[in-house]
């Protein structure tokens, strides 16, 4: 039996558990906390940037995968000089960790990016605002996530605590419509599979609402974004599964956004919408094994994310919801915290996004 | 958080991991050997006959269920006792356990039932044989399963000694056109879901081939197999996932079969085919929680079971089909044996019956 190993805890980690069960895949799981969301199959509790913690995690284990992708790149070359297989690689984790890096490698394999420049001092940025019409986008290179790190910035002030400690991505203030993401999976064979394009609705820089498909979507449009997708995929030898966050520009055009090297909050829309969900996808590829299919089971899917908490109590207002899946993330309850997500799907849109939203909303509702 | 703890560490165990994490419940399982199906949520290994060991096993669940049917009444009553929902409970159980009984239920609830007689002699058998063309099933009522205590008679010499044992369950031979099988859930508070009926094809008295819904199914027969679902369902008061095996007769009538008080091989197609599968509907029945929607997600779903072997080296030719479906039940290889299943779904039933029957074939076949 193939055992992976995967480092983090969290809601993508308690994810991979299903898909692993029926695929005779022996999931282990390092754990931040005794408490993680992917408990059941933690078998081990530790920091992932102490190398004996990870190497001994790793042992008896076939590949290591990532719950996050901020695993240390010395971490990753001692796991690899042990012998363990790391997917996807450090190389490609590092485009990740790295927003400045991350934007030269884009540059470099000729895909749509926002207009950027590297900034180490307020000069620097002072240029680029005058180039820019005075109102860009900040973010430090590492670290953030879910909105933190990232600022829409007028003045060079306003980052003086950033550049201090080092150099800082500028990014034009791209004028967009929508928010879209391309999901793709890569094996190390090199096979490649695309879902279709879906879009996503970001509500204070946290992922709120994916459909799937991206409504009112052009075939032109669902062709860029899948190319886009395995340019990616394949230009950074990536294996697993990948989200790349587009814009999708007020004149239709497609610009890079961000990219996880990882299953992503816009791909949990696929565990009941797709024929092959993103976390069993993921298995399928870090483990080599043919990656499954990825076409629509329904004309239209939509996830909602559930915030502060998900208790039983509330499961039973769902009682007219029948078509409701419900994903449940197993954490206490905190105000603003991704706890869980719910998916509905149909052929109506409007209908399925209503569904979405209603469930949700009893979960994420104060009473 | 809900814990649920189920009797039996079988695939139907393992198929219950996944939902379960998916919703938020807590899984343990009792299981009879260390190296079991559901090892991974094995929390207790022991004899589920043995009542200490049971009660020990429940401390700290909310609700018990079973991976199988075969735990004595005297153990269930003593987890009543001790203040523990048993789901489904004792006397929906005893008909399960006992052929006699079960059709003595059947018939006081006047469900369609072939003709049948308890046999207690030679003679019984004799006078059953004469009054239904010379030829009839005899069964055992315990203990029988996959074609086991099960024996097609002419003379009562053949079965002369299961009748030294005690009473010997005896049926017409139904001439029937193909099986079917109607899943049901129940929860608690009495609501009722029903699956579209399904086709299953036995080979040798073992569960090969199921077919989601009945090809050729008339609404008039979809209904009554689901009032005859909803019906013994009430009848019994079960709480939880049962499977009625049907016979659909040369003249278009339906009789009851068989029943199993859980999710079975019939309904291991709704995992994949359905909005709500069998193991996640069955745990949602089982901790009251609203049960969910079981429409089908495609025009067609087919599984097939995989006999002997499922080993990981075989997935990978596989790479063809990619919309196959594989659920892999952690077992050693061995002759015979149920190691998984694999579903197909689609729009064309040949094409979805003929990709299933090809991806089981890869698994099958010797080489």
């Amino acid at each position: 039996m193939t055992v992976v190993g995967v480092i983090g805890g969290g809601q993508l980690a308690r994810m991979m558990i299903g898909p692993a069960v029926e695929l005779g895949i022996e999931l282990r799981v390092l754990a931040e906390t005794e408490g993680s969301s992917a408990r059941d199959r933690a078998t081990a509790v530790g920091d992932y940037r102490d190398v004996d913690t990870v190497l001994e995690f790793a042992r008896g284990v076939d590949v290591i995968t990532f719950d996050h992708e901020l695993v240390p790149t010395p971490v990753l070359d001692a796991l690899l000089a042990a012998g363990v297989a790391v997917r996807p690689g450090p190389s490609a984790l590092a485009a990740a960790q790295d927003k400045l890096h991350m934007r030269q490698v884009l540059t470099d394999l000729g895909l749509p990016v926002p207009v950027w420049a590297r900034a180490e001092t307020a000069h620097d940025v002072a240029e680029f605002l005058a180039a820019n019409g005075g109102r860009v986008v900040a973010k430090t290179p590492r670290g953030g996530y879910d909105g933190k790190g990232v600022a829409v910035i007028t003045d060079p002030s306003e980052i003086a605590e950033w550049l201090a400690a080092g150099p800082v991505l500028l990014e034009e203030l791209v004028d967009y419509a929508r928010e879209l993401a391309q999901l793709v999976a890569r094996r190390p064979s090199g096979d490649i599979a695309t879902w279709p394009v879906v879009e996503t609705t970001q509500t204070g820089g946290v992922c709120a609402e994916v459909i799937l498909p991206a409504p009112k979507a052009s075939q032109r449009l669902i062709d860029v974004a899948a190319e886009i997708g395995r340019t990616v995929a394949d230009g950074l030898g990536v294996t697993g599964v990948l989200a790349i966050e587009l814009f999708e520009t007020t004149d239709e055009r497609i610009l890079i956004n961000e990219l996880a090297m990882r299953p992503h909050n816009s791909g949990h829309v696929t565990m009941d919408g797709s024929v092959t969900g993103q976390f069993e996808q993921h298995l399928r590829a870090v483990t080599d094994m043919p990656l499954g299919g990825t076409e629509s089971r329904h004309e239209w899917a939509a996830m909602v994310n559930v915030f502060s908490a998900m208790d039983v109590d509330r499961y039973n207002r769902l009682d007219d919801q029948s078509g409701v899946k419900l994903h449940n993330y197993g954490k206490d309850p905190r105000a603003g915290r991704k706890v869980g997500h719910v998916t509905t799907t149909g052929a109506e849109l409007d209908d399925v996004v209503y569904r979405a939203r209603a469930a949700a909303a009893i979960f994420t509702t104060a009473n």
